[in-house]
Order: C-alpha cells, then structure tokens, then sequence
C-alpha cells in the first residue's frame, strides 16, 4: 500500500477530524497502482534530494523516463501531432511519474489516471480516425491547481468545508480542454490558498530538492510535482507570490501576469475578502522559456475578453515580433530591497546574473524598489478587510485545527493595518481608504520606475532566502507580493545556482552585515541553523504594468547569456 | 451688476451661509466685465431658449460670433497654428460668451478670463518668436468641470467645505497644457458631484434649449456651455452619466471612455466612497466627432500608461486604421430597457436613427439589455458602502442645507441594497460580496452580448426621457449607469429630433401603454405636465469593454447615415 513520506507532523484535528483526514488522503493513494508503490526503504529512509528516484527506483520504463524528462510542452505537443508518441503513452508515463512524486513529496490531493488514459485513449482515436489534432494541446497531460475548477474534478479554497467537485471548468481551463490537453492531477495548496508554503489540513508538501525544505507555496504542489518531472508544465494562481515562490524554491519557471493577462472567469464561485483589492491571477509553471510562451500565445489567442469582462483586448506577440532589441534593452538590477539581506546563494545567483549579462553586452543600471516598508504595509492592509474572519469561520465549520503557519501570515499581515485585528471585519471605509493608499503608491512606483529610467525589466532576487525550513520564513523576507500590489508582471526563471553543501562556512560577510530589520537577523539565523543543500535559486524578472510582451521579449533577449532553458 | 436668471429657487440655508454663498457667486459675477453685463429684460424675462441671445443681444462682435459659431477644435487649432487667428482672439471671444452664457445658465462657478488673456498672449508671443506652436492645442481655450484639478483654480467636489485651489494640474490637465490648450473657466456641477441635474449649495444649471429644463448632471455646467457655445470643447467625468446625461440633454457630443482608456492620475485627492467598485472616468464633451476622436488621439499618444498605473496600454487607432468596414459591421438596436418607455421623441429619434441606418445599407438587428432591472440594483448597491455618511458628514461640517434632488437620487441608491441605510456605514464584507456580485453580472452581460450576434456596437437610447425639469427624473429613467456597472465605452451623438411644441397631443399611444414600473407611469406624467421643447435628443452608442477603436470607428462609419457633425 502506497504511503508519503512524513518529515514533520501537521496539527491534529479531534479524532473525527483525524478519520476524515485519513481516508481522503488514503483514498488518494489508493488510486496509485501496485506497481508504482515505492519500497518502504526509500519511505522510511529517504535522500534530501528524491528527484532522482523516479529513475533510479527502477518503477518506469526508459520510454516513460525519456518522454517524462526529455520533452517540453511544445515538444510533446509535437511529438504527438507527428505521431511519434500517443496521448497514452504520453499521459501514462506522467501519471505514473506523479504518483511516485507524490509518495515523495505529497504533491497531490486527487489523482486521476483512470480518467486520464480514457481521455488519452479517446484522443488517440481521434487521431487515428481522422488524422488530425483537435487542437495544439493534443493528448498532452498539464496538472493543475487545486482551486482551479476542472469540471468532474475535485475543487476547493484549501478548507475541508470547501471541498467540492466542480460541476463545469473555469474558462482557462475549458479552453485548454478545447485545446486537447488531458487532465490527469489536482495538486496540493496550502490552507486558504495562503500561504509561502503548502501545508494544510490534508499534510505537507516538501521540496524535492530537500525534503527539509518547504516547495513554497500556496501553488506548492505544482512546483514540487514539475521538479519531480510528474508534470510537464502546470496551472497554479498568485495572489502575493503563489505561482513564483513554489517556481523558485523547486527550480522552474513561473509567470504571474498582470490583471486581466489570464482570464480568471470562472476561478471563483464566492467572493474571497483578501482579494477586493489585489488581484488574485491563474499562471503557468513551466520547464523552457519557450513553453511560457507558448501558452501564452495559445491563450491569448482565444481573444480571451470576449468570455471573461477582466480579460484586456491587448495582442500577445511575446517572443515574437517584439519591438525590443538587445543594443536598446535597458535592464534594471535590483540587489535588494533594504529588509532582508540575501542569503549567500541569493546573492551568488543575483552576481552571476549580473556577471553574464555584462558580459553578454547589455546595458545594466541600479535600480531601488520605492519605499519596499510602505509596499509590505499596503499589501497587509488590503487583504485583511474582514481579519481573515471568513477564512476561520470557514475552519471552524470544518472543525479544523489551527494551521500555525497560515496564523503566523494573517498576523503579521493584520499588523500592518492599526485599524484590523484577528477575525474583526472592518467598515467599508476601510476599504475604501486603503485602496485609495494603494492607487497612490501604484503611482509613487510608477513614477519612480520612469524617474530610474525606465528599464523595459528590472531582476530581482525571488525572496532573500532560499527555499526555506517549514513554517518559519518571515513574510517580508519575500518581495513577491510587492508586484501583486502594483499589479506588475514578473517572471521567475531558473539559474544553474543550488546550494552547495556546507556552503554556510562562507558566510562571514552575510552573518556581519547589519541588519535592517528583525527579519533579516532571524533570516540570518535560519541560515545557520539548517541544511538548505540542493535548494535551487531563481532571479524574478518584472515590467511595468501589462507590459507582458514587453517582459517575455526582454527575457528571451536574456535568454542565452543567463542560460535559460 | 451682471445676474443670473433663476427659475426656481434653491435650497437655502441660515444666515451666514446664504451671506456665504451670495458672496461666492457674486464673486464670479464681478469678473464679468460691465461691457458683457446682458439687459435686466433679458434676465427678468427671458425666452425658453437662450441659445440665441449671445447672437442677438449685440455684445459680441461678428469676428466673435464667427470663431465660437463656426469652428471645431480641430479648426480652430488650425486656424491658430496657420495664423488666420490669433489665441488671444479666440480666447477673448469664448471667454465674452461664456460670460453671457453664464447669466443665461449659470454654468460657471469661476471665471479667468484676465488669466486666460495672460495666458493667451504669451502663447502668441511664443508663436510670433518662434514661428511655431507648442502643441496641437495651440492657444485653443478648454473648458473645465469644476472637480478636474487645474493648477491655481478652483477645485471641489460639489460641497462647500471641499472648495479650495489646486496645487497641480492632474495629467490629463497636464497634458492639455503642454499642447498649449488655455483654461478659462471651472464649470458648476450639482452637489457631491452626483445628480442627474446640477444643482449645488451654489445655485442651478438651466438648459439653454429650454430653460425650464435641466441640463443634466453632473457635468451640467459644461454641457451647457457648450450648448451655449461659450466653449469649444469640454472635459468632464462620468461614473453613472455625469458626461453623457447632459450631453445628451444640451445636445453636444459626450464620451465615456471604459477604466484605463483617459488617464485619471491626480483627479481624486481623497477615497471617495461610491467610486470604490465603480470607476468614474474622465471624458470630453464636444461638436463633432472629428473633435473627439482627434482629443482622444492627442491623449492615448502620450502614452498615459507611463505616467498612470491604471491607464490601459491600447494603441489608439479610433477613425483611422480600423478593422471595421460598412459591409461588415454589426450594429445591435436597443429600443428600450423595458423599465420605462421612452417619451415619444426619445422614441422617434430612435426611429429616425432606424430608419437612416436601414436606408444607407447598415445590418441592424434588435439587442436586449441583459436584465437592466438587476444592472440598477447592482448599482445602486455598489455606490452605497457608507450609506452616503462621507457625503452627508461634509455637507453637515459646512453646514449645507440638504439637497433634496441629491437625497432623492441617494435614497434609490440605498434602496437597491437590503443592507444599507442612510448616513450607515457598511461593512468590508458587503462591499467584498457587492463587488463579487457586480463581477458576476459584468460576465452575464458579456455572454449575453455574445449569445445576441456580438454586434460591434449597440444604439440605445440615452434616457426614455428627454431633459427634465429639475428633481422630478426617476433614476430608472436613465439606463446610463449600466454602462458604468460594466465598464462599457459609450458615446453620446447628437440627432435632428428635438422636442416640438404642443407635440404632446400626439402622445397617445405613449400614454396607454402598459407602465412596466412606477417610474414609467411617473415619466407620462412628466410628460403631460411639463413643456419640452426644444430640448434636443441625442443617442447613446455602446461598444463592449475597452473597445474605444471599435465604437469611434463603428460611429464613424455612421456618421454620413446619422447626419452626424
């Protein structure tokens, strides 16, 4: 019988609580083969770093290992347009892969390979009958989120009370249904879908990079299922960081678009307080530049805001027919953001960006975030209009434990608005003042960004840290939500940097520096305490306001010298 | 001493107040020069219609009634750049009829003619110097709504405790500046800047068509003006109607662009409550739509999304390179919104603009509105999350006395929501639920549109009613706010049809019509009551969210059909 690896117990429930709890998640694992059940001595006694058992448990076939790590998205999609690979081939080696990462790593809350195949088998035969694809999706499996709604499919905001099964996709995914892709997982978030890591009622997702660390969050189960190479490019969702922390912490690509980039009709069926005035967004995680793309010309493509009003009639033309050029691209490098100094691998990946693009002959200037204190104060205020009262109502009916890591988050955010506290709903008016704040600030950065010269992107490091230990990264001690609050796009891509082991001898110049703030000594103290080997760095690339030609132009400017996939 | 004429009277309050305000408009007053002051006859016993006194009374010279009768914006930039008429010329001129137009309406609440000549002068100095303009508004003086801060004039927002001088221009004045426009007048507008009249603490806008009529609101005052022709070109802000309502009622062009098409960086200085989940917009009022689309070219070219976050990056293409064509063009014909029959000359303009289209070849097919009788409730929910306290808290701090036409309206707002009251402030949650609600509706009345053909743009009328007398016009009667409750472009035109005289008698087929709600039965009785005529009828064109390019280019292509200037 199937089982998870547990490297830290999750809070408990009553026994009730404990029952329920168990049988969904055996029930998960119970839809895994015989055949795909890990040996208890990798279980019990596992590496750091379990991205390598997938080939090394000898579980797959060489066909199922090549297909699964040697492939992207637009190359599978080729491959079983040309009829090299089918949709059963294909979507069979990744579902077996998925239940292996998730006996790894937890990286699923519903899987669904019966389903899966079927939909495979039926598209095969539409091939086979008719020669053709039914779209540029054909047969290619793509995981998604679990809040994101996939009509049959298990659905929910990450409380056991909101657990449901969608009775129609959102129209993100009906189009990429339309488009032949085949549904095959839900992955794993964290409690409320809030969270830089992924821990809920149900368990922990872990890094597969090391499995002390967190895979960030809340798009957790994602990003560890794609570094596990289950999934050859996923759907999560950022409201402050949840597409591009779980990105950057487990080694991929993630691109958080602005407001109306992605549709996002259909994602929620009840309004969600923290996001009255930041916009909560669906983006990709991905392997290749080229896949980001990709998806992005397919989607938006469908001229999405003929469906979805929040959609912006703005044409995609991203790698193509940018009107950037290298000699004229001006990028804007930003170090640090005066809270948290970088850990010595954030640092190392920030200088090695540096280093290639000089190198590579671009033009490089300073660049200083605007007033990153006030940014982190804005944010807290505007997603606690009811002090998270609905989030714990919500608990409460499900009789669910505390989650300290989500407790730890609302409070700090409360903190950053005198007028809030815990599960106090607050006047209208105070919504409407702080969103009047953030209208301001929004403007403050703007002119700001144009006062530095107006870099077409600037690159900054995803989080001072690295992935982190569970449940005790200081929310400052991230600047993701800093680009939902302007609403900017960002992209997060890979560097060849990881952390090396016993690296932290190094790191007398970091220990020493003074510290800005109490998250900063305490990031300090993380470092020192535990073991991050393995841990991979990325670097966030961001442009101004719905410039998201504007960034996937520059990066694939970029691409060579900072050898991106 | 110059006055102004006074149909009905206004609400009064004590004694310092009324000093208070007497000495405000008499301020105005006594910037009229004596030359300019209009005969007591004509005040104490004026026509119905006053647009022709500035003609008639003598007081401006052939040259002035020629350059503010017979020219556009775009001519008249033409004329000063080419030099066949200097900016102090025409300054002078528009500057003497506002004078006369504001005894005649009271349309405006400051006049700087002094500094407008200042200004004026040294821009034909910059002219005579260097043989060239400074911009493509040359010397050309704009009118501006009173709450559109221009740097060193008045600003308000309607309440007397809000009244002080602006320390900057907003853009979008910026803007105007820079390509040399002149400001000359801040334009009245009602109390708290929402009315679909212009009444205000200070006094009440008459319609010059038909000075028993309103001309509408908010932007009442620069409506008529305009109608006056003591204007060229207006700018005012809508966020339920306040450009199109009196557009419509004056008879001049009005566009409401959707959020992000005009920037509005610098127009609010403080939250202000009802706007929270509705965005008001700044938009033009003016002659011919060669003005308007010529105004929105010179604004989106500036690339306003440099300068305001909330400002759309949508290349403005409007009259040229559009992707319309007659043969093509999908025109959806709204007759009515089933709430309130259009009087019989609202009817007939509809009919007229019917018939013109069908006979110059035009596809037009019959659109319904997505329930509009939910769109006002929706609304009317949205604009209330303080019950109105912020508004009725500075109208108590300056001790004004109540504005029945303003609690009239805010009473319907207030009734649309279960629960809000009066002077109550809502909490976080209801406006988190309302926003969610309007979300919803925003993405029915998209699929909807799509499910009727996906017409390019849509004729309706702009209110079953034609102008009105003052504090008698049900909301209902109006349907301009759907468009703000969906964001939705829409354009004011002008038709032939005005109100005859004693054309009521062949109303009868009006009047036995079934009434849908009361305010439909309460419209006949307006109708049978009061003396319409001359008011003018104008039209609303709609085109879907953010499709500004599609609406000016679908109108025009219209625009020979529609007689259109």
């Amino acid at each position: 019988m199937a089982r998870i690896i547990e490297r830290k117990p999750i809070p408990k429930g009553d026994a009730q609580f404990e029952a329920n709890r168990k049988q969904i998640v055996q029930g998960v694992l119970d839809k895994i083969p015989k055949e795909l059940v890990l040996p208890d001595s990798i279980i019990e006694n596992p590496p750091l770093d379990v991205t390598r058992i997938p080939r090394e448990c000898g579980l797959l076939t060489d066909e199922e290992l090549d297909i699964t790590e040697n492939y992207d998205l637009v190359a599978l999609s080729e491959a079983i347009a040309s009829r090299k690979l089918t949709s059963v081939q294909v979507t069979s080696a990744f579902c077996k892969r998925a239940a292996i990462a998730h006996q790894l790593t937890f990286c699923l809350t519903e899987f669904y390979m019966q389903e899966a195949l079927e939909q495979a088998k039926q598209l095969d035969e539409h091939m086979e009958r008719t020669g053709k694809v039914v779209g540029p999706l054909h047969g290619v499996p793509i995981s998604i989120k679990e809040m994101v709604p996939v009509k049959g499919q298990l659905l929910s905001l990450g409380l056991i009370v909101s657990r449901t099964v969608s009775d129609k996709d959102c129209y993100l995914v009906e189009i990429f249904r339309k488009m032949g892709a085949v549904f095959y997982v839900k992955t794993h978030q964290p409690t409320a879908v809030f969270s830089m890591e992924s821990m809920s009622f149900l368990g922990r997702t872990l890094n597969p990079h090391n499995i002390g660390l967190a895979p960030g969050g809340s798009s957790g189960g994602e990003a560890a299922l794609l570094a596990m190479k289950g999934s050859v490019f996923g759907i999560g969702t950022d409201i402050g960081g949840s597409v591009r922390l779980p990105a950057s912490f487990c080694g991929t690509y993630g691109l958080k678009g602005s407001s109306g980039f992605w549709p996002v009709e259909g994602l929620l069926s009840s309004a969600f307080p923290a996001g009255v005035s930041v916009d909560g967004i669906i983006g990709p995680l991905g392997r290749t530049l080229r896949d980001i793309d990709y998806i992005c010309r397919l989607v938006r493509g469908t001229k999405p805001w003929l469906k979805d009003p929040e959609a912006l009639p703005i044409p995609y033309t991203g790698l193509q027919e940018t009107g950037l050029e290298k000699s004229s691209l001006k990028v804007g490098f930003l170090e640090h953001y005066s809270l948290v100094h970088p850990q010595p691998p954030v640092k190392q990946a920030m200088d090695w960006v540096h280093s290639q693009l000089k190198a590579g002959g671009f033009k490089i200037s300073p660049f200083q975030f605007h007033e990153p204190g006030k940014a982190h104060k804005i944010y807290g205020s505007l997603v606690c209009p009811d002090g998270w009262a609905t989030v714990r109502g919500g608990m409460q009916a499900g009789n669910e434990p505390q989650n300290p890591v989500l407790d730890a988050l609302v409070a700090d955010m409360i903190a950053q608005d005198d007028r809030a506290a815990d599960s106090q709903v607050e006047s209208s008016l105070v919504v409407v003042e702080n969103k009047f704040v953030r209208d301001q600030y929004r403007s403050a950065v703007l002119t700001d960004w144009i006062a530095q010269g107006d870099p077409d992107v600037i690159i900054t490091p995803m989080s001072p840290a690295t992935a982190h230990d569970t449940a005790n990264l200081k929310n400052t001690a991230s600047a993701t939500h800093f680009y939902n609050l302007v609403d900017y796009p960002a992209i997060v891509v890979p560097t060849p940097i990881k952390v090396q082991p016993r690296e932290k001898e190094d790191s007398r110049e970091y220990y020493d520096s003074e510290s800005w703030i109490d998250a900063d000594q305490e990031t300090k103290q993380l470092w020192k305490d535990f073991d991050y080997q393995g841990a991979p760095v990325c670097v966030q690339i961001v442009a101004k306001r719905h410039m998201e030609n504007e960034l996937i132009a520059a990066v694939g400017l970029m691409q060579e010298a900072l050898q991106l996939p």
